[in-house]
């Protein structure tokens, strides 16, 4: 199947790939002959959350793949309660692709899952980018029950995308008016959707968060071995992981860039897609060792 | 004059402008259609403390004018202990030139006048770009007397730009070899250099630091008035002014995109200078009321 025509996440029809334990619902979509660019989703998101507005940009100059991990979507087999489990997952995905090494964006759960598989197999990535996200040992990872994000996901008058809404962009006119943006993009996609995520896929990817704030030994010590050019970005005001935990990312992996984007949460990079895109798009086309582009 | 001839800070001419209190030393070349980007210097530092590496790549799209204040170089006049006053002798500066609205590049002490000035008079810029630099009421700034930086300052063996390169950059191989290349590309101007600092200019300048991390009220509430699109830069391992100091900034400022570099210190824009030259550009070009680009 040609991977340019369709070359947006809001046409490109969602795929698969056997491997010997399961069966991954993918996207491929975009041409170009740098690494492919695997993106690793967020907490419950499915294939259909990713924006368009930052898949088909990124996607102009390199193929992008959107990956289903086990138990989500049309994935078979069942959600694994800590990242190590869900990055074998994205390992068999990969190796069943025969994709060998290719650069990643990793969002929110998908940032800690590139984390792991970086230390596991280090040839795996090329360049990374995580968004969102927090190193093991950081603190306040997705803890829905806190007053600020409750009050959205208590609220009965909110359903579905409006709670998305709410908690992936900061209170202001501003922030709001672009997550709005957002939920019509993502909406956009009328056919050849995915299920929505239940509660046991909540359940287990939130045991994983708790796992993942546990940590032995020197805290941050495990970051010093991931020597990858990386690009690391939160918005100011992220109420779902918070900024500080990008700035121990970036303070403690050797070979980081931070960006951080103002009147932003969670989602950032949809918020400022066109800026994400092109800080993306310049740090995956730079060719150094050095992680500044 | 021509400014596109030697459009370089190591050959472009000294020039002087006579203002009602001062006669203020500066250079001015480059050229472009954009605002001018006006260049606020570090503690002691003179014309010739500005990397050629960085004035004259930004100055292939715009004119860049290098400013000298009272009492450095060969401006005449006497250095105020406060960053206010300061600010003042850059508002005469830019008065006598006649720039009514420039773009700003503040760095380390430059970066603490960049912000008086945008407080005072929020219409002489345009953009702001703040490297190296503190919020009133920030921690940390310029204690030359901890071990970290003292052990350079007091060791007779390092002299003159030796102690720059050592204190300027991480005390990594990596980075103190980049500082090598920056001492070398200072060393390129040879004529027309200005007076080094002496010890009155750095008796003022460190009252003005002592005084900038006092504050009244609500800290960092004065940043909030602050609404110039703005790009903070820091070097993650900056022991002159920490990178902490730089999560202040952009988390409290309403318009501000954070980018941080590894592996440098206080000099990262000078360590990066490819990056660096290429991220400011992007962000001067940008025409957008939001910080991103």
């Amino acid at each position: 199947m040609s991977t340019v025509q369709n070359a947006s996440n809001t046409t490109a029809p969602t795929q698969f790939v056997e491997t010997s334990n399961e069966t991954y619902a993918y996207r491929r979509f975009g041409s170009g002959t740098e690494h492919p660019l695997v993106c690793l989703q967020h907490f419950t998101g499915t294939l259909d959350n990713w924006d368009p507005a930052v898949t088909d940009a990124l996607a102009l100059g390199r193929e992008v793949i959107l990956f289903e991990s086990a138990g989500l979507g049309r994935s078979t087999g069942k959600v694994p309660d800590t990242i190590a489990g869900m990055a074998k997952h994205a390992f068999a995905f990969l190796d069943g692709l025969g994709v060998a090494s290719c650069d990643v964006l990793g969002f929110s759960l998908g940032g800690m899952i590139a984390q792991q598989m970086a230390q596991d197999r280090p040839s795996i990535f090329r360049r990374m980018i995580l968004v969102g996200t927090a190193p093991r040992g950081g603190e306040d990872i997705m803890h829905l029950d806190k007053p600020s994000l409750a009050k959205y996901l208590g609220d009965p008058k909110l359903q579905g995308y409006a709670v998305l809404q709410k908690i992936f962009f900061a209170p202001t006119e501003s922030s709001q008016k672009a997550g709005a943006a957002f939920i019509k993009r993502l909406s956009q996609r009328v056919e050849d959707r995915e299920p929505i995520s239940g509660s046991a896929v909540a359940q287990a990817q939130l045991a994983a968060f708790r796992d993942w704030e546990k940590f032995t030994g020197e805290r941050f010590a495990d970051l010093k071995d991931i020597l990858h050019p990386t690009l690391v970005l939160n918005g100011i005001y992220d109420e779902m992981i918070p900024v500080q935990n990008s700035y121990w990312l970036s303070a403690n992996l050797p070979n980081a860039v931070l960006l951080t984007y103002p009147d932003s949460g969670h989602g950032s990079l949809f918020q400022f897609h066109e800026s994400f895109a092109r800080q993306a798009a310049a740090f995956l086309a730079a060719d150094s060792e050095a992680a500044p582009y």
